[in-house]
């Protein structure tokens, strides 16, 4: 669990630098906002199930994933060019990632069902709010391609293959590649949900 | 208590709810905006009081009412015309419930006194700091017409009336209407607050 | 200790009132904005650590410092005429004291090494970003002048000054005036921090 929980964090972290080159921040700006991104969403998640200090400030394989995806995306920045596309595809992993291993840290933690799938989306959807709450844009959880719905599903798959004794290593990759999935083809294909009836002034 | 806790609930749903509707937020941006407004200054107090995991995640109940207040602004957002309006009678009735419940928690958690007004404060202003960030506005707790105020009052008179034994059900309810009645008059009158003086420059 | 902290607390309490001031917030929006930043930092800080209720809703010295800080913006904002110049000093001896305090709170609670440092950059730049993000504007810790090096040194050197038992009343000092004085510094001279390429489109 720790490697898909290793590889949400670069994920983020990659996506968090990336929204920090595009707005030109500094090398450390850049480097705070990767952090933030990467292991804000898992310290939210500690905090509400009182693991105390969260593991986002005390595990060191976390903290240098996450600089070090800070640093990838300030190093190459230059190379990648097509910055918005990229952010979106290394959050959408990040979003898979980070469902299926935040739910499950809550039933490890022994809160199963509500507070596991809870946990499961807060986890996954914290670190890009976070990121984009920083960078003054609109949340991306707020935009029109399915984003929560992903986090959710693949939290709430993740309670229902513990609840079931098939939870395993193959199995957590198969949800991680589910909810990276669909949130991939929701952009791809623009899969547009439904917009409440404009407002008569 | 649950019923005002759940009124409240509601009322932060219906705010934060039509807040994702006025700025064209999909179904499910609106339903998370709503459900964070509704249950996310319940989620600072819990966490500050080392009430873990919060009934925010947890509680079916809270949960669902904060659903079904964000789906009655996406079906009905046509009706609610005046949708600014409505969010600042929603907001007023949602802050005078959670000022009393909030007071009410820390107090029943064995926090009376400073931490009680505090976190009453906290859990009432919370949730509508937490919409306004996320849809890109200063939040209303910084607005000319008293905000925080009737708050403070509410959590006060909450700890007052602990204190001396006169906490029950009617007191509880003339509480949340005397907040509520103190906004609602402040925005009705445009109370104005004394503003500092201008800067030189 | 604490006259450090009180210290640190008064100079974010008045950076964050004059935020306000600056924003044309009433009073009362420029009393919440201060005590925010003069106790947001601290209140993540106990929060993580597990430390609840936090200090920030219960310790009146602190409560009373920020609150007092936050009058003396209303009241002299037109004598404070360059409060941009004001805030950054203001909000740079927050840095300082906020730096090292916060990373011995955590030595003391029993987490010294990477978490105290972590926690002593948290707690230092923790309260300037909500300032910053509540009333509307990029972090300043995302600007271009030195702003999170200078707090994890302090934390940084108040860790290791605990390891070698070096640690009292005067390194204490030393340590804010070095965090203070480096960050003043880089505002005054203008020490730029390098850039990502730009990127191609």
């Amino acid at each position: 669990m720790l490697f898909v929980e290793l590889l949400g964090v670069f994920a983020f972290a990659l996506s968090g630098g990336l929204a920090g080159v595009r707005r030109r921040f500094d090398i450390f700006g850049i480097l705070v906002l990767a952090v933030l991104t990467a292991l804000g969403g898992g310290m939210v998640r500690d905090v509400l199930l009182g693991i105390t200090p969260p593991r986002g400030i005390s595990d060191l394989n976390l903290i240098g994933t996450a600089l070090v995806g800070g640093l990838v995306t300030f190093w190459f920045s230059g190379t990648l060019a097509r910055a918005r596309r990229v952010i979106l595809v290394a959050d959408a992993l990040g979003l898979g990632a980070f469902a299926v291993t935040g739910a499950a840290v809550a039933i490890e933690a022994g809160y199963p069902g509500v507070e596991a799938i809870a946990v499961g989306m807060i986890t996954a959807v914290g670190g890009g709010v976070l990121r984009d709450v920083l960078s003054g844009q609109v949340p991306s959880v707020f935009g029109r391609e399915l984003y929560a719905v992903p986090a959710l599903l693949g939290a709430l798959l993740t309670d229902c293959a513990h609840r079931f004794g098939w939870f395993n290593g193959l199995v957590q990759w198969m949800l991680v590649l589910l909810v990276f999935g669909l949130r991939v083809l929701a952009l791809r294909f623009c899969w547009k949900t439904p917009l409440p009836r404009r407002l008569e002034h």
